[in-house]
């Protein structure tokens, strides 16, 4: 299979970069939520390239068309399915792709999965475009769950290996980041982030243990992003260097409420929700589409030969990111919430 | 949901720490696998209690009884069943449980979860202890993998933050990690670790872009191990630090092979195998039960109180994960190997 | 959720009868189809209003759009969409349906299930005319199918209670079935009829005992279908007349082949294929939608009244699905039979 | 796969006739129903051979030992498993199965799915025995849903052909279906006969239309049980021989409700309940194992023969099914039910 997300609410991506459209249907989304159309379009202009330092001047509307689900500007209950069409190609840039895989891309992978019959014009169906959808679903899901309390916000955390201290500007980024950024651009390559997403609201005994926990269900989901490489919750990978005393959280009580003094857990205890903020790092690799020279193998010769990947490239591509964590983040929370709820 | 794991195989895991049996069902399992039951129960010896350094004395045959799916020593191809009986309870340690939850444990999530009528006591399902009916699919899975040229290995890679750089003992510890760890001991406290492990012999072509990819899959099995906090592919977090041009993995010939002269991917691009190995690497958090006290709360009279958790624990659980990771891997590439094989 | 079928092909339906479009995604089709757009197009007008006796007159051209999953003419393993635009409303005939729900019709089951926010104008997502993506996805399995020697064929076995005993026209009716369906329509009622379908080439071993055999996976395609109301395999409801001595099939040699001298069993056994030719039949009830008056209830005011359904129907539905049935049993039987062929 | 059924509920079954056990493992069960034991023992003996006319001597406990998921007689919310010992095996009655298929058995077809690795003995995996933990889980199922007020209760419409029109005894038969059975016995033969099923209660809005309808779910599990070949909803396969004024439903008040004045739609509408009691009737074949002689094929000398089936045989499994039948109408339902009760 492939391109299909959850258990409770089903999220279908299809489309490949240079198709005709890229698009999704959302199978279980609950009926009458209205819809902030306005919101989904800022939402979706957050992932736009060009909107932020560092990205493909490539130009698109997409704006997503809805085809079903949702009348009267709220949801129906049935499935939702909303497209872009793909209008703004320079395929022929890519018609070296076929003969001669980019290093850091999929296109040999998908060779290999596929045979001769697959699209790898662009990427195919492995393009980041395909985050577009993705973000069509999770917007939708972030204003389900908002109408709940629920919030999800994420922010980039470092560039290039820089935590981001400065003030930040639109695209998230401090002084030293977009100098990082440019000075790679200059250089006809790219640089890599991480960026941390916290969920607000989650109310306490949301997911199951073993395979059904919410880092489960979040892991899942974000590896769907390109270009993610690691990820992590609460304190992560610095929880494998601390003694189980500086470790465990403390319960404390707030009120009414059970409490953890701390958040080194980040929210999540033997995969369900304990009640404090979910928190979660995620690791992006630099865009593998450099200008610079880089070794690969003309595989219908079958000899070794230089590539420079032509075309217009992200040279950081984590700002753009950023609302594709969350919308992976919210498809993966609102599956697990949706059945407390309906 | 919460406890199956898999599209085209799938492994049920059931059972609580101190109820009658925990165990497994495993769904698609290919007939004719010849079990070799020695090396499955050397598998499951090597996340036994008592086995490894730091492990508690809690001594468990865990020897599995097949119920079903195997037959003269083969998979029928129908549905395997094994299950482990509990024996060696002290449940009156956990008597308080109920009340204090402890810091770091799923008591409190798993009561919001499943209110009063859940089953606590050791952990409950959220329990290590069901990590067992884990190995016993994960084991199986590592003979059908291995009969088709595939392996998973795993080792420690470091203890409360300190590489393992010495000569390994049994459990895969060198001297400075076990000194790490009766220290810990001896103070009544824990560290974590992390944990790195290698997949070789998986075909290119494994997997599918966006949801269905091997990392996604991956992820989703490794975090169903209570502990697991972060995990990360390839060179993970560090690709997140460096540019494009030295990330990205050249490609090469070799012989008639096409090959990547480096592996940062860590085997995996847009989701699909590459045919490098497959690498990633696990956060362990230090086990919570410690015998130190810890503030929580005493939910039944709503006040704030001290805890000291009684009974039996390991002072690292870092070596007993080892095969419990490769467990969860081997059904994870299992799960995406499969359809290719059947 | 609702509108997916399939563990190893996914087939996601959306769209209601009178919003911007209705399509349907299929997730893991195998790459490498060469389609006969002709065939599938010939295939979809065989289901085409207007094509058949009986039918209504509206007039689509229910050409579907691919937006992805196929490029030069060939499927790229990647997900399918495809889509057909909704074009010619006439939305008032419906507006009635929202306070006066139609007998038969699933108005307000819906109503009940989704709030005020669903969409049952011309029945909505529950309209026959859901059908024709599901046709889409049919036309293409059969196409598949095709090529591993594997044909499905349906056709109308009565109408009315009256078996096509005579020679049958284009739409599979003889004159006495015509006269049926004539008098109906002139009455301003309808009528039903069965289906019959024969799958040949199925392999045997196809398919899995309890909940996974081809039965379970036929049957719950084809109750898909809007209006039909039994289903039964081989012969099905006679079965429970005989003695085991006059149903048992024997079992015979046929060359090399082991075969069934009968074929009462259907072809499947156990829930597997057998070898034999693959038999089942379908009831379809009247169209509900009728000219004559019927009682029903005004929710609105909370009384009962009477309704004569507006706009165009079909005096009777069964020669328009007789390819509703194959498109159904080819995606249930290709879901079963791809895991074998990849 | 083959042996789960459910989306919400999940109802995984293993074992073989002649294993060391049969079971199930039940995930997603909702926590805190106070298991009535003695009725579920009641349920299971009303399954279990020997019980009833016609069935076969072979003696059973079919006391089902719960492993986990049960705490102080409550289920737990995490997983439930149930397991029944093998105990009563006259393996050697089956020798001859391997090389010669019995007619109308599963035993040559299990051979082609899984190769000569798989277990027939007694039927293997495809055995009516594995309708035991089947009945378990609808058996608890079935409590969870009476406390929701939904009962399911089936019973023998006919057998051979002939109604139950006189008083019935324990087993559901009257004089003329007993001497059916006798006559058939005596003679070394079967009977097959259908079950009518109703269910009462199932609130209005549970199921969606298309893939997901209660029809599609019902029919999907009760195609499960081995012997069903064929299912109808409401008035079913004679619908099809009805006029619409006939066939519709005419809605009616009854006080603050919508209910039809008639139920020939069988209680479901565009694959969602419509409030009224959910109506099906199963049709059973006669049991394939019976003393005549038959023909079939020795597949190890690749020759016709004959065979007379030996071991111990229901003359009629009909009044064995009729539980089990509620069975899986019951995890049809609560499958249904169960998201909107969490």
């Amino acid at each position: 299979m492939g391109s299909i997300f959850g258990k409770n609410i089903r999220v279908s991506i299809f489309g490949e970069s240079h198709g005709a459209a890229i698009g999704c249907a959302i199978d279980g989304f609950p009926a009458g939520l209205a819809v902030d159309f306005a919101a989904l379009a800022a939402f979706l202009a957050r992932r736009a390239p060009g909107a932020t330092a560092g990205s493909t001047p490539r130009r698109e509307a997409d704006a997503p068309e809805f085809l079903s689900g949702i009348a009267n500007g709220r949801t129906t209950g049935t499935p939702i399915a909303a497209i872009i069409r793909n209008s703004d190609h320079h395929s022929g840039d890519y018609a070296a792709i076929a003969a001669t895989p980019r290093p850091g891309h999929a296109d040999l992978a998908q060779r290999m999965r596929y045979g001769d019959s697959c699209d790898l014009r662009g990427g195919g169906h492995a393009s980041g475009r395909l985050t577009a959808p993705l973000c069509i679903a999770g917007g939708l899901a972030l204003q389900w769950l908002a109408q709940r309390g629920i919030s999800i916000a994420a922010r980039i955390d470092a560039i290039h290996g820089h935590p981001i201290a400065g003030e930040r500007d639109a695209s998230g980024l401090d002084a030293a980041a977009r100098a990082e950024i440019e000075a790679a651009r200059a250089a006809g390559d790219s640089v890599g982030g991480t960026i941390a997403c916290e969920v607000k609201g989650v109310p306490p005994g949301v997911g199951s243990p073993i395979f059904d926990g919410l880092e489960n269900r979040i892991a899942a989901a974000v590896f769907g992003i390109p270009a993610v490489k690691g990820i992590e919750f609460g304190n992560g990978f610095e929880a494998a260097t601390l003694l189980g005393s500086e470790n465990n959280d403390a319960f404390a009580l707030d009120g009414e409420k059970v409490v953890t003094a701390t958040n080194r857990h980040g929210g999540i205890l033997g995969g369900i929700s304990s009640g404090m903020p979910i928190t979660f790092r995620v690791a992006i690799k630099p865009t593998p589409s450099i200008a610079k020279a880089q070794r690969t193998v003309d595989v219908s010769k079958h000899e070794e030969c230089e590539i420079k990947v032509p075309g217009r490239h992200d040279a950081c591509i984590v700002p753009r990111a950023v609302p594709v964590v969350e919308a992976a983040a919210a498809i993966a929370v609102m599956d697990g919430v949706v059945v407390r709820c309906r």
